[in-house]
């Protein structure tokens, strides 16, 4: 018979104790990344919060308005983007506000916001290789778009299903120039501009303008969908509210015509 | 034989179509709330865009500030709330970043945000009564905790349970009364606060402060929840990247006693 | 100063333990609901599972069969239903799977498989009244009518957007009567529908039959947007997967003179 | 001046129609892979219409008793997975059911689910090519597990974080060999087994036997995920209730201990 003790020694799970370097908590005390929160609220903005909690230190006065022209772009698309129409959907099935939100969210995949997270990783490993080999930027643009196009891949950060000038991207990058934060991955991905211009005519977008910016700040690339998901949720938050308070309930988005259209089709699973 | 035609007539769904005043999207050209995106970015801050989406026009400058105290602090309370635990599960079971932030946003139950909403409506709906009925605001203090207490609920926006004293509410009050911000709203908090105290020795916490500060900046109680989860989706972020880079993969949290401890116990659905 | 000691009084949280009483798990073994899962696998059907799981025990042959078309009868709407939509248009953006069947599910909200859950609520209850106070059904019947009708509120579990005849209704409480699984709850939504039909012609769908029966098979109203859930989500899995395999990435759903219609709207917010 | 033409010309998306060969919806009329759903429902199992949904046809009386096997021991786990602990932690916060459920499913990433999925790539991938190059499966299965071992990673569907011997997985092979339904897939992975007990003492999971028995039943490996996720959702809805019938409202998690170790740490993201 297997006993007590001999399940125990087969069966012995270790336990993952919840830790963390982010807040501390303490009765009557929030310590975040060593500043009580008190002394936070009031005195800094809330992109330097942003930039505290994801890097761990304040933002210096330049970094914290770039951060915030970068969180501004990314504000609202109108109707059209996937993460709009699900979070609309969902308000419109009567689900609670949460669940609107968190539904929109999930709707920033591969195709929709996983341009940034993509364009972000390609400038970091950009310039990396060329500190590393110590190979200038125009050349490592060069074959960052031959490896892409070679493999038939689009470049991320680049082209527009609405536009074929995204408007927001140039306006981002003078900014960086501006405030002196046009760093190596924004040189890198100018490069690539000229080049894909050249061969593709295809130009940069709000994207890739936000990818090179972001990295020429210190933001991991891993962190990149979450900043677009940070910037864009007040407008989701925007278009939820105006589906609950402005449109029926149950929105109907079925054309009549494709109905019937039906009929002949056969299964084509 | 029912025709193609006979079954038009039955079967004829009005379609939705999607419409917004939020943005209007055309070639090349972005225009959010009567600005067009490129002359925001760069010459509005975060939280005035923020405002400029959920109220439709820009803050003023005192405005500004005070959305912005609020938003920082709702930044982070260490890995004690559910949002942020089941964010920092679903990334430790290896889901995508949208995912885990999701997942976070779906805690954001009644019992965790819901109490920002909650009393932003009970403050809003208070100070309707006092100007309909040129109430003074403690008297309707006082038939609000009546209200509450009878009916056996806890008044929103009081009682934490980590802190018997949190201090990030007077923090905001004060920020409240030094950029003028501190309207009615403000004022019916406090005299609720003040009849809980001598009456329960309860204190308000950060979901009342910034309930009621919200209200006189002008926002709908309905967007209550939505303006906690923006300020807060920062710091899921930074546990969701700590969890990703800091933690073996599948958490365990299962203490061994409690597996043996189950045996005896009867089904108790 | 305070001592560490001072602060462990004022702050001790109670910790939550995990415990369960549907699933033991040790070693080498699960024991679900009393039941070896070896002896559980291969030896009932996955509705006799379900019914183990949320009910603790197993169910008839009668109930069995019952549950079995009560689930089949939940399979698909074709691309119509807001959840479906919303995995599809989550889909499209390239989310993995589960943010797919994830954000579908989120559109079950109180639009959409919210009327099962206030339908079964709402027999529950009037079954309950009917054997405290002897009242026979047929007058509870009238007395909701009149209650619901009164307070301006669509009787949950009648009428439907696309059929003035949902065809799935009838055939459920076909079978509720040939299994012998037709009782009060079904007699007091029959009822229900004669003045309803009487009165505003409307008639019962599917909502309201599987509402009826699966409140005769003694599920708990709150489990019932569950149970819809269960059985529709290997159509959403059916639709992502379609979707995936069939359809362009980033489905644009914004007909184009919508765009322009926009342009002389105020903002309405 | 740009004219409205012009802008037309500029601007011309493209419109995505929503069509579907799973359901046609009439007036009335459902048909679901060319069956009337009323013929359906009381006349097949619900494993049967998951199999119709999703292959687009009929199962075998055969098929239909593995399938139904396979959906039974997907059940439950007790409260160690993440996707049942963010499942019962949201529900512990208040959210709308199915909110929690939703939570629960984004807990089904690369770590948790993943492994049905990757384990079906494999062992599809695997047969595929004795097939295509006419190489015996015992050979394939001496590639494959170098191939994943020199590659540093762990062979899909082997191995469990609580188990050493997995009772569920036995059980499935027994019954696919019982019901003839042990077919190319099935052979695969016992012989991988073989090497794998020699060599690492490693033995196949539920997720290993499940992958190889869809597989022989014809079911693509990208639903994968979502067949794990249709048979445990019934269980997660047990767990929900469980929780809020229950437990009280906002489960805390957070030893005491754990606080105060917090203190001394530095940053570490």
């Amino acid at each position: 018979m297997i006993t007590q003790d001999a399940l125990k020694d087969l069966f012995n799970p270790k336990i993952s104790k919840w830790r963390t370097s982010i807040t501390k908590v303490e009765a009557n005390r929030l310590v975040t990344r060593g500043h009580v929160q008190e002394d936070l609220i009031g005195n800094i903005s809330f992109p330097a919060m942003i930039n505290l909690l994801l890097k761990g230190d304040l933002p210096t006065e330049i970094e914290e308005k770039m951060l915030s022209a970068v969180l501004v772009s990314f504000c609202d698309h109108g109707v059209t983007p996937p993460s709009t129409q699900s979070a609309r959907l969902i308000a419109s099935a009567g689900s609670s506000l949460n669940a609107c939100l968190a539904g929109g969210i999930l709707a920033f995949g591969e195709n929709h916001a996983g341009a940034i997270e993509k364009s972000m990783k390609m400038l970091q490993e950009g310039v990396e290789i060329a500190q590393t080999y110590n190979r200038p930027l125009n050349k490592v643009a060069l074959e960052l778009m031959s490896e892409f196009l070679n493999r038939g891949l689009k470049i991320p950060g680049f082209g527009h299903r609405y536009h074929d000038e995204d408007p927001r991207a140039p306006r981002i990058l003078e900014l960086a120039k501006k405030y002196g934060c046009f760093g190596e991955h924004s040189q890198l991905i100018v490069s690539l501009e000229k080049l894909l211009e050249e061969e593709k005519r295809i130009k940069m977008n709000i994207d890739g303008a936000n990818a090179a910016v972001l990295s020429d700040l210190g933001f991991d690339w891993r962190v990149g969908c979450g900043m677009f998901i940070i910037g864009r949720i007040p407008g989701i938050l925007a278009h939820v509210h105006e589906e609950r308070t402005h449109e029926e309930p149950f929105r109907k988005m079925f054309p009549e015509e494709e109905f019937y259209q039906l009929r002949n089709e056969t299964n084509f699973l």
